[in-house]
């Protein structure tokens, strides 16, 4: 068995030698562009990871692992131009250094090479594998659009906002999960498990990337704090302090920013908004865990460490 | 067999059956939209119409057809973008109606639903059908980027430019016909035949778009005539008249958009790029009737009748 950083070094080397046509450079050389700016590669691990652990044989959980990764860059170029991001990762994004037509094209194609990668399964997973990828793929799309849509409203409930990020960010951890249980030919019982493992754990992760972005260390996140607040972004924080109470306007109203950042650190925390998502995302945390209990235990102990690493990590 | 035209309203009628969520409303009710304003369904119907020549049993046409009608309703929401065309078919675009990054997203959506009708294919046509389709889909979006590269260049020659016109459009008709034989079950030497007389016709196609927007009868084209010359839009006309050595110079300066129109008109005949283009399209007319030899004469027919009509439509 290997360790989590073995997987993400085999997908980085994957993508390193991932061959793209020279030409039209305008539709591929941001593909290059992109791949190179990094990421955290944590979805095509999870597959990986999955398939050795239930003993898959052949290549099969690479290229469905490829697939997983490919279609999660193609989300961030299209939701990049969408959320009109200038930076990702502290470069360019594809919008800004080429334009937004050769963002929406490239993205396109990108999401073809994703299911180029899957239609080089074996047949007899072919089927599974592909429903499974499409019905993922609509509801991130869903997800992105009720994100783009509470952007516009003032009030947006706590289920609301969960049911948001399970669809944008957490059922894509489920589907790489499943994927490496499919390409292992495991029971349909343990491949939902470790689906719902994904998904409440990618919902854990995503809150907790909420409360980083407001707590964390701006030394190891690697930004200054505040981001969302500074954007008046909705989060699962400012959605719990307004229910709790908290008059956001005397948030909104310091012009300082860094005094605006600390009197919502502030804020929050006295009126137990802080303390409130914390306990959701332990809450998630758990579930994501109990998902687990179907699983040999034998099995259990790779995505219990996996879970730990998500949660208790600073940045 | 049924006429092309039963094939179409087949088409029709399962679009205007398709189910589509209702939530979020941005991202279906673009779609439901984009299907009422119409189109050709000249692609599906091709699948069906081979389908059904070769005698392909079950419902893997439809479904095959289907993904072939999502996939380019999605390339005309995305090219409205990136073309910024306020119309389509006498009504706003998406864009227009909506805005861009809705259009963007219920785009990727509906490319989604396109691979979602291909998995409802027999699995043991999936592979092939799944490799077909994924391969076309590059070369659309191939030809479409050297669609936006040659409106910043001044020199495009005409083999590139007709290059793109096979990229951007000539293979998804190949695709389409291939996939009617592919789940028909015949021979691939077959198969490659009708893929071959659907990239022909499709160019010849065209070819003849472009010489109807410049010398098609309004009243029966549905549009005024000159849009290209009027937008300064490249076609196999206007790069052929001036390899013919005609002053594009001249037809531009003229201020009067009719006259400007007359002066093209006139212009293109007299130094004989009307009639080479025309030439060019009965070059790949008769390409795509040759690839016919190859199959049994009584499953020729068709498809010679299918080219005539759409070689002689006057819109």
């Amino acid at each position: 068995m290997n360790s989590i950083s073995n997987y993400i070094k085999q997908i980085e080397s994957e993508l390193s030698n991932f061959e793209l046509p020279k030409h039209p450079e305008n539709l591929y050389d941001p593909l290059r562009y992109f791949f190179d700016l990094g990421g955290k590669r944590l979805r095509p691990a999870l597959t990986l990871m999955t398939a050795d652990n239930f003993g898959a044989k052949g290549n099969n959980a690479l290229h469905a692992a490829m697939a997983v990764e490919l279609f999660h860059n193609f989300s961030l170029i299209h939701d990049d131009i969408m959320d009109e991001a200038p930076y990702r990762r502290g470069k360019e994004t594809v919008h800004t250094k080429w334009n937004n037509h050769i963002a929406i094209l490239s993205g396109d194609v990108l999401f073809v090479k994703a299911y180029e990668s899957l239609a080089k399964c074996e047949a007899k997973y072919l089927p599974v594998l592909l429903n499974l990828f499409n019905k993922t793929a609509t509801e991130v799309c869903e997800g992105q659009q009720m994100d783009m849509d509470f952007e516009k409203r003032l009030e947006v409930s706590e289920e609301e906002y969960i049911e948001m990020i399970r669809l944008k960010t957490s059922v894509l951890l489920g589907c790489a999960l499943q994927f490496g249980a499919i390409v292992s030919g495991v029971d349909k019982s343990i491949q939902q498990s470790l689906y719902n493992f994904g998904q409440y754990i990618g919902i854990a992760f995503q809150i907790k990337d909420d409360l980083l972005d407001l707590y964390g260390e701006p030394d190891k996140v690697g930004k200054q704090t505040g981001g969302d607040i500074l954007s008046d972004k909705k989060t699962l924080l400012s959605i719990k302090a307004k229910e709790l109470g908290c008059d956001m306007n005397k948030i909104t109203s310091v012009s300082d920013p860094i005094e605006r950042v600390r009197a919502a650190q502030q804020n929050f925390r006295s009126i137990g908004a802080k303390e409130s998502v914390e306990h959701k995302m332990v809450e998630y945390y758990d579930k994501a865990i109990s998902s687990l209990n179907s699983l040999p235990e034998t099995h259990q102990n790779i995505y219990v460490s996996f879970a730990s690493f998500l949660i208790e990590r600073v940045s």
